[in-house]
């Protein structure tokens, strides 16, 4: 971990950059593999199941036999705490329902919002190492409560051709609709086009490495589908002042540090002492760890800044605008206010981000590679469109008409003005 | 118009294909011109108006003086109706201001989201036959309301190297902080990157022809900046029954018509007499209007199409997805409940389209192409991030802390249980 004092703002953005993700290289291979399942449909992904994960599928969605053997598999603890998280993840996200409100600009003109579900959905969940059973409830959980009618989950199959039960029964016990063995690009292919096993949906979330960000962004900008936003590695920024406990504040680096080589972890501190103290603490936790290899690799590249005041330690991240922000201050609730570029903020030494990651109830799922700039994590409103109404009574249309019609002549709009004035005009003559 | 009667449902895809963007072709050029302005910033910009626009342009950013002769150059009657409209979509977008809401899962557990502005957004208002200023409105007026710092308007220049006095006039009223002489794709590439005269933004909002479409398609998946959605040509159902006014029903189609020559009308109808009865009144009405050789045009590929039974007509609206839907039947209100994918509904004979294309409150910046099944029209949300937060105190890390031990464990994410281990261990020994 470098160690930088003060950097002046010539250098922010340099400090800023991300991990590139060389994405140009990507697209020829991923713009063939995704016409392939667009041709081929199932055959492609039976191909690319046997190609990329060494699996001979005998079938792509999973069956009832499957999902009652995972009932089985997993264990009662996990159950139970699996469970937990989804009340709370329930919690977080039924609060998030619109209420509808009817505004009435003038007399006899009344419009409103009504949120409806989207009715299908697709939810991507990497492979790998770990079973993320987490993000399964992260995506599914927010489908369920907004309504959506078909949820379809794709995951890329283990080498003996199944699923992890973890998977499986966390997407039973949350909701999925339709479980399919499918991972990468061609997951994504398959979820816009649809095949004979995967069903055809309208918006694809989840995170997944570059081939399957890369997919998404293809068919986002071709396709009729929406996705959630463009994923990159995760990240957090820690900002600490002198009453940081450095234990804590290593331990908070180094769990982001671990999900990939290319994660990043940020430190930004008005402590002077502080820098040292945590790479130190660092290095040496770095040793108790199951993934030390991959979080030291992560760690090249990660950075701790120091900044004489705190108010610059905040300008900074905001600058950044981190995934995850852990505010590990004696002040933190008072600093709140400042945030204005992050995805999810944890406030106080109490709050590791670990929590969020898997059952405080808020999403895991967060614009990273600074989109916290722009871009909201998923949340309920990841999963309805918010339509508008208005209806008018003949003395709304006699209120507003007339303005209406004017602009509509100022904007050289014939036809927009007629579809008012032969209404008006039928009204004065009845 | 054709009519068509009782199409079976193999049919639907079919009648509800819109007219093809041929995208592929303009990227190879839209990809020049975006790595043009990225390089050579104003310059690129001056060169592609005198090119694209016919205009020699002395400066970019519009002067003060420019705002203050628009201020002489705009009627007082068009004056009063843009501050009507103003105050309209401010009453409907500052209801859709989030409250924050405290969840508490667990004792000592609190969650919750709180609305941050999007700092820097940039609006694209086309430009062509007709000043759209009722556009910069539905684009400026939210994004002030949210608190964007910077709100950056990009639109083509005249000829004369001026834009029009009702847009500048519309944009300074508004509160837009920068309005640049900008058209086509050079704008989008311009508010991507920044040039001396028009500042780089976080997200791009309004429609735009295929160039504009393809140049936010391409920053939108290889930049930084985020987009409000891929606008294709504007487009209106009409459900009538057989209380629906023929003149109003011809007079909304025509409304849409008029647009370009690419817009679709569509009627659907379960009264058997009306589609001959529409079809010779639009005939009729066409004649009146000023743009009638458009609308006659984008007339060809519109469709009246006639169902048995109400419950089909609403069925294939969903899955039309249009992006303006008018319930012009006895029983509009009664069906307002079955509307899924829609972006903005007119209920009832009273409320023409053009009502919410100028001054109901409602934005008309809506998904078209079928976009409607996936994305919402713009809103006052488009204009901020919702951005999470959660405090822990020591109760609440001892009540949820096992859990993600446990889970972290399952997943293989050992630092991501040591962040929470610590802590416990820490707290014990106290």
């Amino acid at each position: 971990m470098k160690i930088y004092k003060n950097p002046p703002r010539e250098e922010w953005d340099a400090l800023c950059k991300r991990p590139l993700m060389n994405q140009t290289r990507l697209m020829s291979s991923v713009k063939d593999i995704i016409r392939m399942v667009m041709l081929k449909g199932d055959k492609a992904l039976i191909d690319y199941a046997k190609k990329y994960d060494k699996a001979d599928l005998k079938n792509i969605l999973c069956t009832s036999e499957e999902i009652k053997d995972s009932e089985k598999e997993v264990s009662v603890v996990l159950k139970d705490n699996i469970r937990l998280a989804i009340a709370n993840i329930k919690k977080f996200h039924e609060a998030q329902m619109p209420k509808k409100k009817f505004i009435k600009p003038m007399p006899g003109v009344r419009c409103w919002r009504e949120a409806r579900a989207i009715e299908k959905v697709g939810i991507y969940i990497p492979g790998g190492t770990a079973p993320l059973f987490s993000t399964v409830l992260m995506l599914a959980v927010p489908a369920v409560i907004a309504g959506c009618k078909e949820i379809v989950l794709c995951s890329p199959p283990r080498e003996d051709g199944t699923l992890h039960p973890a998977i499986i029964w966390a997407a039973k016990e949350a909701g999925v609709t339709h479980i399919c063995k499918a991972g990468g690009a061609q997951a994504i292919a398959a979820m816009t086009y649809g095949t004979d096993s995967v069903p055809a949906v309208y918006k694809i979330l989840g995170p997944g490495n570059q081939y399957v960000t890369a997919a998404k962004l293809v068919i986002a900008s071709t396709e009729n589908v929406a996705i959630d936003m463009p994923a990159g590695p995760s990240e957090v920024l820690v900002i600490a002042d002198k009453y940081g406990d450095i234990e804590f504040i290593a331990a908070d680096l180094l769990s982001q540090a671990e999900h990939g080589v290319d994660s990043q972890a940020i430190l930004v501190t008005d402590d002077e002492d502080m820098p040292e103290k945590v790479r130190s603490e660092v290095i040496e936790q770095l040793d108790t760890l199951k993934r030390s290899e991959i979080a030291e690799h992560s760690l090249i590249d990660s950075k701790i800044i120091y900044f004489d005041d705190q108010r610059t330690c905040m300008e900074f991240s905001n600058h950044y605008a981190p995934e995850h922000l852990i505010l590990n201050t004696q002040n933190a609730i008072d600093m709140i206010g400042d945030v204005v570029n992050a995805g999810s903020v944890f406030v106080g030494d109490m709050s590791p981000e670990s929590v969020g990651d898997y059952a405080s109830g808020t999403n895991h799922t967060l614009p990273t590679a600074g989109y916290a700039k722009s871009y909201s994590g998923v949340s309920l409103d990841s999963y309805f469109k918010m339509v508008t109404f208005q209806a008018l009574s003949q003395k709304g249309l006699k209120n507003i008409g007339p303005a209406v019609e004017h602009m509509a002549r100022t904007e050289g709009l014939d036809a927009h003005r007629q579809a008012v004035s032969r209404r008006l005009s039928k009204i004065e003559n009845q």
